[in-house]
């Protein structure tokens, strides 16, 4: 079983919530640092009654490996125990490290992200360099199982400027690289209908949405934009596929839900934000 | 003064030799590692005596963060003394990271590559989710005199994918890419005629070599793909501006020099191909 089967059964079980631990130090409700530990173990410590809290209504989490890099190693070993108690924790972990190099360097940045001290289920990749740039994570793929989310049509007011442009044959660039992808993933399916090569398809535009999900009915899909961004649980369940076939990120909408839920202690309206927008999401898609 | 004119000064004063720190531990010649250490921190003692012995030859060094991050924490840790000795040499350095971001994740990577314990010179960026993921890094150039080198043209066989796929109006992708990012380069002029938004251009395709040169004048250029992928000297200095405006990496022609000089000693090595690639490039520049 790959790692995308594992997530197609966590959606199945626990529905399609993506918690994002972008967790910055100034999210922690005021209070919950130990002025004796470092920046990156107070982080380590919130994000751990976050799991702990969300577990049940979480069908992943997703890690931004950026809030750790910016604290340095006090925050690159904070990271490496965050992907640990997710997988202590029994859920698939995406890391969001959108890497893209190619060949030699690309296959350092497999090691880094698919074994060793920063191991993980998923890495986001960004696809600028062309498919050796894709090429290198394959054999993690096929011998290990590991899944890719590959940038395709983000979810940022810049989407414009390079992805949404039209190409001399009439497609969106973000059409040429999702064609490619896709057919790089036909030959790295897994057992429940989708290939180990995801995309990241932002839930803030919605035009094109089915056609987009029809043209790549392979792929799962990472769908950041909910909430904040201004993705509607409506627009987002245009990129799902029975409920399930992708899972959909919300970060600060979660670590900080404690902010819009006056008296209610910060794990706790996590976990309710969780429910909220998992049950939002799921209404939409049966609605659909 | 803008690091980007300090880069100018530095391949006036010593030439346009970029010399990639892209240690791998198989790098190291049989009887180096010491087997007390760990492969990071032997990495750094590799590393030291590299830049001792090619420092009056280097006109700047390049660090890609894939190998370190391979090695996770051991890694990272020496990612940050490898970037120390470097500034301690008084030699511009620029981290090879290649991230792409946007908004406040965007605003964590500058402050991970352009503060703390990662800090340098320069960082490479990816463009595919546009501007935005640009744009977070402007304070610190303006503020601090960071530059970056952003991936315009590059010199892998992939590069033919996307980048050089044509958009309906005529230009390549990478056309698209160069002209929006020479725009926003138009604002944050040094004092050698050059931006503070640099462009990574490969040096193994020779074609359109002069128009891209005479189309973004004002920005210096990242040129990989010297002498292993292909580069010739010849080809290079096209995208050189009067033996200056561009840095040409090489890394593994340099770090494994000792492989092609039997009885050399590796350092010695590494020094005499970084002055075989400075004057091959500098002797071609000056019969253009």
């Amino acid at each position: 079983m790959t790692n995308m089967d594992k997530l197609f059964d966590a959606v199945a079980a626990r529905g399609p919530v993506c918690v994002g631990l972008d967790t910055d130090f100034s999210y922690l409700p005021e209070g919950f640092a130990d002025p004796a530990l470092t920046a990156g173990e107070n982080i380590v410590r919130y994000n751990q009654a976050l799991v702990d809290a969300t577990k049940a209504a979480a069908g992943c989490y997703k890690v931004q490996i950026a809030y750790y890099e910016s604290l340095g190693m006090d925050g690159m070993l904070a990271y490496k125990k965050t992907l640990e108690m997710v997988k202590n924790a029994g859920i698939p972990v995406i890391s969001d490290v959108k890497r893209g190099d190619i060949a030699k360097t690309a296959e350092m940045y497999a090691k880094a992200h698919f074994e060793g001290d920063f191991e993980s289920d998923f890495i986001t990749l960004a696809p600028y360099m062309g498919m050796d740039s894709i090429q290198p994570y394959v054999p993690y793929m096929e011998k290990n199982g590991k899944g890719v989310f590959v940038l395709v049509r983000t979810s940022n007011p810049g989407a414009k400027d390079f992805e949404y442009e039209k190409l001399a044959d009439g497609r969106h660039v973000y059409d040429m690289v999702g064609d490619k992808l896709s057919e790089l993933g036909k030959s790295l399916m897994g057992e429940r209908g989708y290939s180990s090569i995801g995309m990241v398809i932002g839930g803030t535009h919605s035009e094109e949405a089915s056609e987009i999900r029809a043209r790549y009915e392979d792929s799962f899909f990472l769908i950041p934009g909910y909430g904040a961004q201004g993705g509607k649980a409506e627009d987002i369940a245009l990129y799902m596929k029975n409920g399930n076939g992708g899972v959909v990120n919300s970060s600060r909408g979660i670590l900080m839900a404690w902010k819009k839920q006056p008296g209610v202690k910060f794990d706790e309206a996590a976990y309710n934000e969780c429910v909220n927008m998992k049950e939002a999401i799921q209404n939409a898609c049966n609605q659909l």
